[in-house]
């Protein structure tokens, strides 16, 4: 129905910004999982690390986008963490942040780092401990923590205890990191059958991180929030206050989905990775880009390559934002032509550019249909037979 | 710190429409559950229908309130139908709606009732058959039908085509029930990681209803509705549109939270239990009172002790409201007057005249107590060892 | 820091159905409008329903989108209904829908067609008689009924004795339209300081419409809708039942923002569009494409020009969807090529076509600048002086 | 139906606590309200501060509950107040809290503090000086800050750039406060048709008054938060944090409806005054109790007085906790004990216990019936005639 002559032409310069994308993917998004009814179980799912990061490896070979992979512990326990890292760098990629996981145990059925139990807190803080002697062994920087700490129902627990406790917790588990290793913790707004959750907001994640030093983070996952959050402005608040450590990419339509970033509101993503640039999150260091995402009824390998071009491509957009026009718009009160200017570069087809752009990289144009015609899928499957699938439980 | 002497009075003929009150328990509600990480087990757990339904019978027997029990095919499905019937009646319960089950089969990934594939299709629709079956052995009237048929990702389904194709299924399952059977739909707002459900809200639940014919109804479960809808608005309209088939009571904060009736917000019970009585719902068999719960954290038999409980009380207080007064100041436009009356209602205490009623028809003042010094609990945890408790998955 | 050079060619079945689209514009967006706050006058508002025609058939000249004018009753009252028809007339429109007003009287505080007293009831009914009056002067086809019936507090109001007060409210308005007339219900989830609205969802105005009669339908305002509400599935059951008699477009972020439509969620409207298309609701003279907004801070004649190019760009878009390959991957359950089909569509850039078939038909290219250069602002805002603008109020 | 023959006794403990309650009353809570659509206007309505007071001071006559009657400038800007002091203390209130305002001034169209423009933001900044004038007219401690700043569209404004702003801002009118005055910030999620506000979390508040001092507190207006968001654990975390300078107590459905606190969720009102009671706010100075309400369709004087009553009652329900035996349960993780000793208060009838104290203490049983009963209804009804009844606009 239509043809796509040319398009626009991406310059030089926004070209190079783009060149130092990196997003990180999970490990787990590679292995199966679902909802609290039922997991679809796909041929040529991984079955160990090594098999989780060969698959995340091709999502790098095939768009340049995503050079490092998340561990979570223990579903990524190996005896051998000197040899996955070696099967990592041979296969391009490097080992990133570590996950602990103190919510499928069932010494946590109350509260990990907030229990009651001293024994079970300090259970839980040595769960941390071994999470950093991981990460020693794979060179990762970041700790990531996010917690299912909470109460199902009203008087259950008390919160302030709770609050109190955590810090005391996260505390012994800042202490052991060296110097240069990162704390980052998480928040959630809610989780099914909850009363209440023991980080529910930015706010408590940024009230708790800063009392342990500089290296404590707080990490937004863009699925996290209450029914309509202005998600942009926190990113900005965080910039600005210095504690923005990472991003857990997702999209949502109602609850904590993990979609493919950018299927459910491409424009609110536009607008968060706007933010990033305007306040220097972009390409620093300092701000990790992670997926944190499920594939239950999709094609795991190509859901993690479309979320990173998704990446991609809206950075682009967001790059794209003709700074000077928008500013005077802005200081003059022209609300429509400032509007304007940022409609213009989230309405811009970037794809034909980048597609371009990657074959001058070596890459393929298109990536979803080279790994489609890779033969990697075929193999799989026809290799990955027997053992139990990875999922969340293992 | 206080000391309560005495309370509210109830007349008889309060008494006397409280005592017509049958709320169905879930068999489900005392087996295993959980979220999409973990399920806690608790020792005592069933492992099959019969101790179920055993389970049941003690909630019954100690409230007076839970003379039926919901069957879930295949969680409760058993070679000797009317040997569990006869289980059930030996111990002073009956077996109620049978619910469907079409969510936990890989066929079912993309659909059940709507599916594209009739194959699948009418291996849903024989599904229900089957529940029918289940039905005619039983003895049980009502067949419950929730789907999880939905999609993740916009553009992945037809919205139309599975609308279309879900009325034809129903068509096909109405047609197969006996005189004295009826057919439920339940609607639901959201999945998790849902981009659509097929049956979202009340309005397609009641226009799909309606085309199917009398005994074609509409479920409305507490927790499936967005954030902030008037739930008894809603039993309103239902019922003045004769279309209200059954509640499944439960309470959330959230999401499809599944906890306790009335532990999340008590003056919306309260409100929704004011329109069944205004609407003519109470007492009413053509509109079950039903649980659908889980107790993740909690003990199982207990929470439903407390659940029913909760619908008792709060239907005392429903019951109590000055209808004669209300309508006055409805009349007048006294806004604060007929607020007065409806919220002195809620606020009285029934608890003590409940618990005395309760003792002079020979059930016990305080359930909860009752149960914890029966020995039941013990008994079943030390009976109970070997086998795999019941869950969501058997 | 871009070039385009060039861009996606529209073929011409797809440019004829974009020119049979007519998107009618409400008076009362070229009028002064705010928050319970403020309301912040701008210089050249009109002052009387004459100049806000005037500035609508503006909007029409630059876009050849907006052919038609709704009013709104009182509002928009004239002494010479002929006059102000040919008025429209003379300027390239005519006059639309007739929107009634029975929520600024102080007789209605606790409601108008669902009101105790049977004398308010009737004033209001009478008061739509006399928007018939106005329709059969105009030459109007639709009467609106947006209501503000409701209650603030709990108690206050019988629910069920208003929604068949309701019903028969509108039975008396419906038998006095004629046969080529219609009656559109618009629901509306909330009002600020309400606890119930008497038309809250679709399937209220849905049951309520579907037993007047077959000219009565329902409108669907995209922003009056429960956080996280599928619209685009409700517009769909719309178009399946033979109900959806019109849509009001705006968007929104939180509440019933009346910002410009796509300005919130442009996927969203996209899905909206495509659901349309897909239905058979496009170009479909029984479906009303109209604007419902505010233009609090920024140029209201431009904010209408922005509007219906949004309306006009995206329904290029939803046009653009390769039907077959999409229904393909749909029947395979290929839910990412689904999905990427979709996506193809919405992120394809159609503006630089359209501007040059605009063009092609002698309208110009870029109707914001044509607007700007045009000087019909300038003159507005010289002539305008004296009076009071325009307002809700008046 | 019902026969109250006595009820639950409050040990003189208790009641020594609740005798210290106070709750600041809002002079404008006297004055109309309304929507964007219509404001009702009442008989009796004050004409001006001096009227305002007067009816503050009925309903701490018959309450005893509400000692003081909080400002707003420019509405209540007397010539005297001097005179508006002896006015108050001779009718046995005080002058209290005194609120901006900087969201009805032309100006102000693109924001108050946070303006691009320097000379509007010092503009704002002096009218916070002028209130800290009229402070040390009346003696008032409290200076609350609530900004209607914020945007319409996405790149209209400079999120980043009006934080720092905002921040310099408070800095100056921190700097002008003496060393017994305090500065209160208060959120907001979200304003009718706003893409972003300034303030708009608990979190943006707290990070704004760290940086002040120590008297720079956050406003917690419990009508100010998304859906779902959990109150109480707010109130936790900042009585934690020592920055809850006060509450602005409301209720609402679904927006900022400002109805009767109480009215909409009893049970999180509970919830929010136990947090205060476990975190030692309450009758603690620092935590300032008020209300924020409008009164649009009921009587505004009796609305006063329902309110300060329903946080009286609810304060002694809080009380009531058994806090050792809701210990004991929390550290033995027995979820439902827990639950049932804190539902146990909650469901306590408490109102015949506080209609004897309040006797005791020379108050009437039943202020409601003493308010309409004592002819000052029809007194004031009588005098107020002529000049412009006070609203939000004067």
């Amino acid at each position: 129905m239509t043809t796509s002559t040319s398009s626009v032409v991406l310059d030089d310069e926004l070209l190079r910004r783009l060149e130092k994308q990196a997003i990180e993917l999970p490990s787990w998004a590679f292995g199966n999982s679902g909802t609290r009814f039922k997991v679809f179980s796909t041929p040529g799912t991984p079955r160990d690390p090594f098999e989780k990061i060969a698959d995340a490896a091709q999502v790098n070979r095939l768009t340049g986008l995503a050079p490092s992979v998340a561990l979570h512990i223990p579903w990524d326990l190996v005896d051998d963490f000197d040899g996955l890292r070696a099967h990592a760098e041979d296969l391009g990629v490097s080992l990133g942040t570590v996950n602990s996981n103190t919510f499928q145990d069932d010494d946590y059925r109350f509260g990990a780092l907030t229990h009651e139990d001293p024994k079970i807190r300090q259970k839980a803080v040595d769960h941390h401990f071994a999470c950093i002697d991981v990460m020693d062994a794979t060179g990762s920087r970041d700790l990531k923590i996010w917690l299912a700490d909470g109460s199902n129902y009203p008087g259950q627990a008390d919160l302030r205890g709770r609050q109190d406790r955590l810090n005391e917790s996260l505390q012994k588990i800042y202490a052991r990191l060296s110097d240069d290793q990162r704390l980052v913790l998480e928040y959630k707004f809610f989780e099914p059958a909850f009363y209440h959750t023991d980080v529910p907001d930015w706010g408590t994640s940024y009230a708790q991180v800063a009392t342990l030093g500089d290296r404590a983070l707080v990490c937004l996952d863009t699925g996290h929030h209450a029914p309509g959050t202005n998600i942009e402005f926190i990113v900005m608040q965080l910039l600005r206050l210095g504690r923005l450590g990472s991003f857990d990419f997702n999209s949502r339509f109602y609850a904590d989905d993990d979609l493919i970033v950018g299927a459910a509101d491409p424009f609110q993503l536009f607008r968060i990775l706007f933010e990033v640039v305007r306040g220097g999150g972009y390409a620093n260091p300092d701000v990790a880009f992670m997926l944190d995402q499920c594939h239950n009824v999709e094609n795991k390998i190509l859901g993690q390559i479309r979320s990173v071009l998704n990446v991609q491509e809206m950075t682009a957009r967001a790059l794209l934002v003709d700074q000077g026009s928008l500013r005077a718009a802005q200081v003059s009160g022209d609300v429509l032509a400032a509007n304007a200017v940022f409609m213009d570069a989230f309405y811009t087809d970037v794809r034909p550019a980048l597609a371009q752009w990657r074959e001058t990289r070596g890459l393929p144009a298109d990536p979803t249909a080279a790994y489609l015609s890779s033969g990697y899928q075929a193999r799989i499957e026809a290799e990955r037979v027997g053992g139990a699938p990875a999922g969340w439980g293992a």
